[in-house]
């Protein structure tokens, strides 16, 4: 899979790559990650991407012609048209299920906003999907183009180990993960829950279950709710 | 403001606090970031922190020592007690409301989990708060301790010029942002809003409220309910 980042950080993108999970994924061919400067593309003599909005307002708006031919570049070089995802705070808010159909995708290109916004033609223009991380506001687009790229990233075969990727089942399941513990059995004077050293498995994985539902239900009744429905377990 | 990232790659923090408004603010005094390795505390010869679960299962689990000593240690540097938050999908979904509360106090420390997680005695006796950053999963906390961290810090006053600021504006005001536009006032052929080159700033801030409320009600239901209640506006 390939995933191009355009940005106007690409410094900002380019470290994480390289470390943990999607570093190792990237060394190990399994997917390219590119972070493109939309400065680059910029047909102003100095380099300007952006200018005061219509309609008068603080700020400044990215201007539609860097970030146009930004992307046409990385069509250009990709040989096809990747799908271009804006991050926006009017987007839908990401989930696992999309994370789940875009990690399915050939290639995918992530256009980060900063100052007040991008020019809203543009994005009309050449924007497939506005994706949203959350009710919260951020400095640019950079950093949830990151997070996108790592949740899209460790679904792609191959980027976790076997191990790794147990993790995906217990949110696919739709409940909180139960507690976890490891050695030493006795820290800081807490124990291990018992049942945990029991051996008996059958016991152990009905615990793990109960602690799952228990857990969800206080912290997330949605979660629970839409598991569960309204007539309880 | 100070604020202490617990984790296992601080080089993927620290790049990113380098760039962008999150690197002004540190580099004009406005903040302190820092980025502390849990692995720097581990008690073990091979600096090992993680081993596996009780009650099998696959993944490894961080263990209790490191990361307590960690966290002491920077209590110790700090001389006071930082509100230590884990970013954990057990946690609260992380809302504006609570950056607000997070960016008004002197001091916080995000934990950063990996691999299958945290062993959970030590997170019931040091963490303050979990904190969620939406339903999906990804390879780590530190994009999401990023994130917050970007969030908060932007909301500590001289952070953003009076400018950037207005963002802020028209999220607390519960609404999608307008759509924006910038010179050229042709563009491909498609030509900015007429309203907005009128000169009439009463006409104008009567239609970007319009766009806003519009943007809201079709993308985020939610927030239009929320916003104007169940009777419309």
């Amino acid at each position: 899979m390939k995933i191009d980042i355009l940005t106007l950080f690409p410094d900002m993108c380019r470290s994480v790559f390289m470390e943990s999970i999607t570093g190792r994924a990237v060394k190990a061919g399994l997917i390219e990650i590119n972070a493109v400067n939309i400065r680059d593309y910029s047909a102003d003599k100095r380099g300007r991407v952006d200018d005061t909005p219509y309609g008068g307002g603080p700020g400044m708006i990215i201007k539609c012609q860097p970030v146009f031919d930004c992307f046409e570049a990385v069509c250009g070089k990709n040989g096809s048209r990747p799908h271009l995802i804006y991050m926006s705070p009017k987007g839908k808010t990401l989930n696992q299920e999309k994370v789940k159909e875009l990690s399915k995708l050939d290639s995918i290109a992530i256009l980060c906003g900063h100052y007040e916004g991008i020019d809203q033609r543009v994005i009309d223009e050449i924007v497939d999907e506005e994706i949203s991380i959350g009710d919260f506001v951020v400095t640019g687009g950079e950093i949830p183009a990151l997070l996108l790229t790592d949740a899209v990233a460790r679904m792609i075969p191959g980027v976790l180990s076997s191990d790794e990727s147990f993790e995906n089942e217990s949110f696919f399941d739709g409940l909180l993960e139960y507690p976890q513990y490891t050695k030493p059995f006795s820290w800081n004077n807490i124990e291990v829950p018992e049942i945990l050293v029991s051996g008996d498995h059958g016991k152990i994985d009905k615990w793990k279950k109960e602690k799952a539902v228990e857990i969800t239900k206080k912290r997330r009744p949605d979660l629970f709710e839409k598991k569960f429905g309204g007539g309880g377990e």
